[in-house]
């Protein structure tokens, strides 16, 4: 019996753009050859819909789009082809003040033109980025079906990750029914080392049985996630069968047990490995919000420093060069040398782009004001923010990107209305340290079909500098990188305190000033664009803290 | 018996200065003869603590408080003192992937050196601007102690609102142990009309029975929320005591059943109260933000229209007229009235004050660039902005507000980095409908020691405008604000469907149009200063939308 795991694509709340690419995946799939068709964790409704899953108007669609759905199969080129799809379904109990929720997040089986069944995920994640909780309803269903004389169990994403009450209960409902296959249908965010973690996960799910399990997760970038694919089947522990990672994929997979297992072939814990998993992720993430919103180019400062040439090559990687405008905006405080390596990196991608000195409208300003040493800088990042929105006020199909990485945002060293503008950051998850390893990786590495040597030698071994006075250089202000990113692994992915710091070998002083910075910062972090997640930890709706506080 | 309700204005993680808010007024309780000294939901950490509920530092600090104040209830000024207390408490259970509180929210009730009982709250409310499931374990225990032959039933805020469960609860105990008074610790946020429904919830729980309810809340504003105290007793279905709202207050109040309950003594339907109550918040919340903050001074743009010229007078009620920085930015689209409108403010109310034309520098810009209409109105806001920023920079002590209202934030009717940049936002929940009725209010009326007449008429009755280009009236761009905000009381406020807005009469176009600039403009609301939430559906965590959405 083959299976189809259709890894898509799907936009929140584009009703007619997902059933679309459902029913082409579906016809796709019975053409070759396959009894079942798996989409992700709501599919039909794009992921994370947030607060509109407390929307009446919200659910209605979604019931339009099943139905629509549910009537399409019976047709030719559908027939007798096993739909599993995620979706949403209505509550079974009125909301209340405490409880709002109208909907759950289901499963629907399909064949036919009739629903199957029905399963309504149990386990509702309102942790790190999740706010299950808040918006839908926890299901109780069973939730399998048969065919051919098998049976099928679904879950949904974080059901199985409780594996004590879930294994529990597979190893009950398989003694009473047997089991022959369990279907996941997930909605699972990429983080760095996460799919070894759904692998050990799957392993021990069905752990000393002889049940196949497919894994469908969903790929794309919605806001600051990404989806990262790499959906699998498994057996006897060995993953047999694996989707590509960040991007669409049918794969149709024969289950029958005679099947010999392989085990996937790459080395999930290196460095290489880790650090290419990321930069998928953020050209994908950044590829994805620039398409989804309707935008057709990326602009963006050109400084020559390593931040600016990266976010350039991960949005040529993104959308194309030919839709990428670098601006450089020199000063008198940007060296020569900072000047050609921007127009390097502008000539080994084949960038657009335009220089324009920030000087005679910064002699205007401070012609005009009295200003302080600090705000005589941030001015600087300021005239570049304006003349960058200028840009895109004047060409409205293209997106200010913020280039900006997680070490700068969380000690507060960027200017915020400054470098800070734009509507979404592509490198705010990476510590400064990993913007030189993907620099290093993607110079080394072709991508789709673009070369590498993409970011010019001098931007990765020069010392960083925000020029914004003579002579100035980031480790006048900070650690050096590597033992301040340190730090921040511990203190903002990690969650640690003080002491923790301290007691991990940090000295006290650095400790606090460190702390004392992150902290302080929180406001800067409020008002910056969103960028994707691919640490543990992201700055966001993943760490929620008040800008208030003495602690 | 006497019951002090302690009121007070407590900051997050600021331990040290809670505990010793809390000793003063417990010593003034036993003092003035109370038995019981109440205080609010969480008084000793602050709230809300948000994620810093998940790191062990701030548990292990809370535990510290708790057993300093333990300990000091024993000395001779607060012998035979009962204190009601919240804070946190560590969970019974190992916390897991799914659930990684490791906190409860608790009430204390100590004597004399002595924990005598601890109540856990049951019903953690995970909706509106609440993430109390993500960061807390909801606890079981019932929580009661006798005092002086009395029995007291302790509750934490949302445990009330839940009243059937809660009721047959309070039922149940009392037939077995009696029940003589039922103490509810909050940390409520205010929002428009909440009074009334505290007390018809408090009504409904002791309909029927001898039980006397103490209500204490906090007070403060905290980011987005604004506590607005009002803390009260009830018997019987009456109020007969209640504290101020939004300030700090030690209430000490008889509870011995033969008190002659008396019913609250003003119109709480009024629109005169909710505008007096909406002002009042907006003073608190912008005050403590300041305070908290560490700055002493405000500094925002006149412009000369009336939603700048409210957001100073708050000011001025906040923090004193001579810590209010006004600076007025004309450009040639600048009326000759505004200007006059914008130095009356400044006359009216003694603010300190300057005159920085945009002129030369926008002069530089337009010089410089390539530039759109709408892009030559954008950096016109810009350079306002970018003034602000460098008085703020210069002058590190004062915090930039920024003064757009709610409609103007729905719609995006407003640049982002230009009239959107600051720390804060007082009047951003606020639509401007609303704000007409504040400035008329304010102006019929004493702010504490401060006249009416504070906003100049003309900025009331001319009609609004940006004035980015000639002759340029906000209703060129959007509907009469009266239909506006009509609408998006529905949209927004309500969170209601197209379908719903043309049922309840508008125009399917207008409809279409409002919604699309709403839904189009929350990229921007993403990058917008936090403000005080006073209405029953605030912008920001409030309502969380995806900003990549089809829908």
């Amino acid at each position: 019996m083959k299976i189809a795991l259709a890894q898509i694509d799907c936009a929140v709340g584009d009703f007619d753009g997902n059933l679309k690419k459902i029913i082409q995946f579906s016809v796709d799939a019975k053409k070759k050859g396959a009894s079942i068709v798996v989409f992700p964790e709501m599919a039909l409704t794009g992921y994370p819909v947030e607060d509109l899953a407390l929307r009446r108007s919200f659910l209605e669609a979604s019931k339009r789009a099943l139905n629509f759905l549910v009537a399409r199969s019976s047709d030719e080129d559908m027939l007798d082809l096993m739909l599993v799809i995620g979706t949403l379904s209505p509550t079974k109990r009125t909301p209340d003040a405490n409880r709002v929720a109208i909907a759950r997040n289901s499963a629907y089986a399909i064949l036919n033109g009739e629903i199957i069944t029905k399963y309504d995920k149990h386990l509702l994640p309102n942790t790190g980025v999740f706010d299950e909780y808040r918006v839908f309803e926890e299901g109780t269903s069973e939730g399998s079906f048969k065919l051919n004389g098998e049976r099928f169990q679904l879950f949904i994403c974080a059901d199985i990750w409780n594996l004590e009450q879930i294994s529990d209960r597979v190893k009950a409902t398989n003694k009473d029914s047997r089991i022959d296959h369990i279907i996941v249908i997930n909605a699972s965010p990429f983080e760095v080392r996460k799919q070894s973690t759904r692998y050990n996960i799957a392993r021990q799910l069905i752990h000393g049985t002889d049940i196949s399990l497919t894994y469908v997760n969903m790929v794309g970038g919605q806001d600051d996630l990404v989806f990262d694919g790499a959906s699998f089947c498994m057996f006897r522990g060995k993953v047999f069968a694996r989707a590509k990672k960040f991007r669409e994929e049918l794969l149709v997979v024969d289950i029958e047990k005679n099947n010999s297992p392989t085990q996937e072939n790459f080395a999930l814990h290196s460095e290489s490995y880790d650090t290419e998993s990321i930069y998928r992720a953020l050209v994908l993430g950044l590829r994805d919000y620039v398409q989804k919103n309707g935008f057709t180019e990326v602009v963006l400062g050109l400084s020559g420093g390593i931040d600016s040439a990266l976010c350039a090559v991960i949005a040529k990687d993104a959308v194309g060069a030919k839709n990428v405008m670098g601006i450089l905006m020199p000063s008198k405080f940007s060296s020569k040398s900072s000047i050609d390596d921007a127009l390097e990196t502008v000539n080994l991608n084949g960038f657009k782009h335009c220089i324009q000195s920030i000087e005679p409208i910064y002699d205007a300003y401070v012609a005009e004001l009295r200003m302080s040493s600090v705000a005589q800088e941030n001015i600087q990042a300021r005239i570049r923010g304006n003349i960058l929105m200028n840009y895109a006020n004047t060409n409205p199909s293209a997106l200010v990107i913020a280039t900006g990485n997680k070490s700068e945002l969380a000690v507060g060293y960027s200017t915020i209305y400054g470098d800070a503008v734009g509507g979404f950051a592509p490198i705010k998850d990476v510590l400064k340290s990993k913007v030189y390893e993907l620099a290093v990786w993607r110079n080394g590495h072709e991508f789709e079909k673009n070369n590498g040597s993409v970011i010019p030698k001098n931007s990765i071994t020069k010392p960083p500098s925000a020029e914004l006075r003579a002579d100035q250089k980031d480790q006048d202000s900070l650690p050096d990188y590597a033992v301040l990113d340190a730090m921040l692994e511990l203190y903002v992915e990690n969650a640690h305190g003080k002491d923790e710091l301290i007691n991990a070998g940090y000295d006290r002083e650095l400790v606090e000033e460190v702390v004392r910075m992150v902290d302080r910062a929180e406001w800067k972090r409020r008002q910056y664009p969103p960028g994707p997640k691919v640490s543990a930890l992201a700055f966001g709706r993943d760490r929620r803290l008040p800008i208030t506080s003495r602690f």
